[in-house]
């Protein structure tokens, strides 16, 4: 950590500050600047909040010099890390991986209608939402564990293997029985205790951006799940919240450079939220392979028009055939591929 | 509901928009315009969602005529809605409430001297985290129940009511047992489980928009809680993401009027989380009262240099009580008072 | 235009806004919902702002139903639009067109190498700055029209076009006596005087967009220069401003399929500002290329190391030749070209 | 300057990055932490551009330790200027300063009109558009010169000065002859040529931030004019773009204390253009007074109802006299007097 002393710092002040690092166990390094004193920390100050420092009289600015995460990065861990899930699909190494399915499970129709047409297309993770976090209470909210025991039963047909969102603690238990994958969507990607939780399943997690999080609290709440025991962490990329109104959110397509500098765990992107809608899904899925991300999160629905949630983002059967095949060859011209 | 038809939208695709609003039970009104048709949805839109429409072909856009709120809504509950605390304090009403203490309860001695000097100051709600919840897991993550405990006791000894955070919904029994009112901190503002279960707890509930969350959204959050049955929710500006890195969040002033005229709800702001710095705290707290706030949450600490948390940002004894003189004489110049 | 009128409006109001759109001259069409009264207006609303009607008492919002552009959009002007340089370079068919070269030119010697370096990977068009726009008045500031000279004649050497940015209305006239395209920078997006000079000057123009405004802004602002009579201008996506600080500025990825469906004209990427940083610029020049961009603008210096301006976004020479061959294999794997 | 080394730099790296510091004419300080080293720059770092350093290989970070800009700061300067009018009305002092009236000069009664109302209510800054920069090229673009003979004119019956815009360099001597101030718009703040034409017109100016530009970028715009010698330069927030869509823009509240302590120069609020909408004009420009910022902005038309531009955000006579009375108060309330 680096401390910036105020142009007109005192010499009490000074000492102030360097009496507040040796309280905390580190050392310090003075330099003077010409017009301004800086001062080093020596030590390892991923545990300390600047605050400490930021609060005293004199001090301008503080400056981290490390992360606030360890086990999250690439510093830590230098090689890509790859998740293999029950069924053998492997998220992080040369192939891409793609989970489709329904935003939500609605009947065992429609999930069987839309597992088959991605298996079909090559698809080897099943999505599909059974507790649905929705912004209005008047929508419809899932059908809870009965969705779950569909969708394991209709991927097992398909020897899928099965990813969906768990939106509070108690719930992780169900979930983890009949998921082989946690998801943790954008809105609860700061539910410190569901991070926890998670965690602690023992199932790999997949860990979506928060709408209004930078890239270093995605690691941060990655090193949650990390902290709590569980090495298999994947990070979606979802859209973040900006100025623009011509789509729903805004995808950051830098992230998936940034994050795969950043740390070693696998970068998803999940083209459907961060365009909003069916017809520029495609396009955006394909700039996401050729960035560099690991695996995309796709919402595929046997009839978008008659969707219960999220239809206007959803493909149907042979708009995600098509999507796939593009979506191989753009893995290809970057040597990679996908199933 | 009003759908806007594309250009070159065919009869037949004109039909089956018409045939979907039938079967939803709706009413419609055709117009046609110079090189648009425009079809108005007739009925109460509040429960559907735009997507219903927008995922036709032939649908170039949806447009909301009502919003997706209703109890939070002005239309609905015209009067301002006033809280009354148990210790007989009012939100909501011609009087100014500052919710003041200290982040994290750290200490007894604490608790005890933020709170003297807090009540000395006329404050009447003492504010204090038990459940913190920390971007990073190596953070100090607050005492727990027994900081719930000290609260309730040393708020007892002033006469004052608790507002405290609850960031899971199996706490909510427990933080409702010793607090006047359940905070719902920004980052939760989403947990759509934690809404519904602080409505039915039976408290006040003071819920902090979320950093990336529009207005809008707010009430939709706050529906969740009135859809539980409780009526007494305040709403809090705190400071969203912005490009402008000056200042740890940006508070939106115009959140004020604007919340007001949208609903009949108490708003409040925070300027401690808003600048991030205690020397930008009153004049920004001044602003908020100035433009229509009903209430202010306020951290302040004995001794910020030594606090465990958000120490930059709380103000010491006499710097609130300079503050509160500040924010009772504005509240004067525009015809309100402040205890 | 569609006006929605407030829940409480009285019949003299209604009466008001009907007057209103009759003495605008348009037609107007009522529908009485169940809790809003809607009012169409008839008729070309292009130029019409929605405030001569949201200023009026008892109106809720106005809606707008058609875009404030119209040459710009594809409603207009259905075929993809194909511009054409001097040295029959073609930008928005089939093959993708990439402009690379230094951020600004700096010696005939500097210019030399990295026009050498280009033309060498098959590059057409020469990019340099000889007007700079920098952030401090203590920057380079360029060389002004010493550099259009050296700029001219270098690119002359390699039968390559030129582009080069244009700052002030009365620079246009003799950028355009050496340059084949006019680029106006992101700064001046919404620099009217600017873009009606550019329209008038008869070369095609490259528009990028500026970091705050929206692509119905950028559309807009195109309008500009399609209205004074030039068809040849091309878009370019160049990062805007987002609350994440990772990267100096955030890329819309989303903005290529949008953009090609809002209009006609050719869409670009500028990865090089969009990072900031070398290291990132393939992988997002490759994610530009897969969305369907039909061009690149980067930023190439035969020694990054020394450069006056933009070093650590630009390429050297090696780096770009591999990332031409990055493009290249991206661009057929969408069925597309490049050079 | 602080430059931080990658983990793995080697000797060789930081050996040419310690020559890169010799060769600019610095001394440099070396500080080896327990994972990176930290190498400090000693000198004048202002006309430094961080990325000399950040493009050497085994740089990770530079961290600047003072800002970009000079004169404009607080350090150099640190009492409060006072920026004084041609008819003595003062800016920056402890009387707050009020500059009202129309968007834009449409005929010679309407300005008189907004005058007279404005006067009347204790005005003595006249604003009016002559040039207007407008979002779509069909709006009105202003009545250009013959505006600014009728603002002189009309403002010289009340005794008051003239601020007014200016769009475009060669129009800087026209404008200066009739107007007190001149005013940059939001759109124009980095147009660099427009900056230092004003900086030596030798008329005070009245600099607008634009609304995707940092604070720090409206301290270097400000830098511009002062170091063309015009040290009579005012700061107006008139807010930014955010994900927000209730109101056309967010007022950076923030600012107006953070701004004071970053430089000495007056700060001003535009609560017309910020909120879009009268009816929330007065709260907003409350709240800036509230906050600190010497003097408003505010639209003013005699009949909002027909005006040619922002005639929803403009306040007609009765209203301003209202809001006028407010901030009367809250200026008051807080040790300092409006006219």
């Amino acid at each position: 950590m680096i401390i910036i002393m105020q142009a007109h710092a005192t010499q009490a002040q000074l000492a102030l500050v360097l009496a507040r690092i040796e309280a905390l166990g580190f050392r310090h390094h003075i330099s003077k600047g010409s017009e301004r004193t800086i001062v080093g920390v020596i030590g390892d100050e991923r545990p300390v909040d600047p605050e400490v420092f930021e609060v005293l009289e004199g001090v301008e600015r503080v400056v981290r010099v490390l992360h606030s995460y360890k086990l999250a990065s690439r510093d830590f861990h230098p090689e890509d890390r790859v998740i293999e899930l029950a069924n053998g699909a492997k998220l992080g190494g040369e192939e891409i991986l793609v989970m489709a399915g329904p935003c939500a499970v609605e009947t065992r129709d429609q999930l069987e209608a839309a597992a088959a047409a991605v298996a079909a297309a090559g698809v080897r993770v099943l999505r599909g939402g059974a507790f649905k976090p929705r912004t209005s209470p008047y929508s419809f909210q899932g059908l809870g564990e009965k969705a779950l025991v569909m969708l394991r039963e209709v991927a097992d047909e398909h020897g899928m293997a099965v990813v969906t969102e768990v939106i509070t603690p108690e719930d992780v238990p169900a979930v983890a029985d009949h998921a082989d994958m946690l998801q943790i969507g954008a809105r609860n990607m700061q539910n410190y205790k569901l991070l926890s939780a998670v965690g602690e399943a023992g199932r790999p997690v997949l860990l979506k951006r928060g709408l209004g999080s930078t890239l270093e609290e995605l690691l941060q709440a990655a090193e949650y799940v990390l902290a709590g025991g569980n090495e298999n962490v994947a990070l979606c990329e979802r859209g973040i919240r900006t100025f623009e109104t011509a789509t729903r959110f805004t995808l950051d397509i830098n992230a998936v450079p940034v994050l795969k500098h950043m740390t070693s765990l696998p970068v998803m992107i999940d083209p459907s939220h961060a365009v909003g809608r069916a017809d520029f899904v495609t396009p955006v899925a394909r700039a996401g392979i050729a960035a560099g991300a690991d695996g995309l999160l796709v919402e595929v629905h046997p009839n978008p028009a008659e969707a219960l949630s999220d239809g206007a983002q959803s493909l149907d059967g042979p708009a995600f055939a098509r999507m796939m095949e593009d979506v191989r060859r753009v893995a290809e011209a970057i040597g990679r591929r996908a199933a």
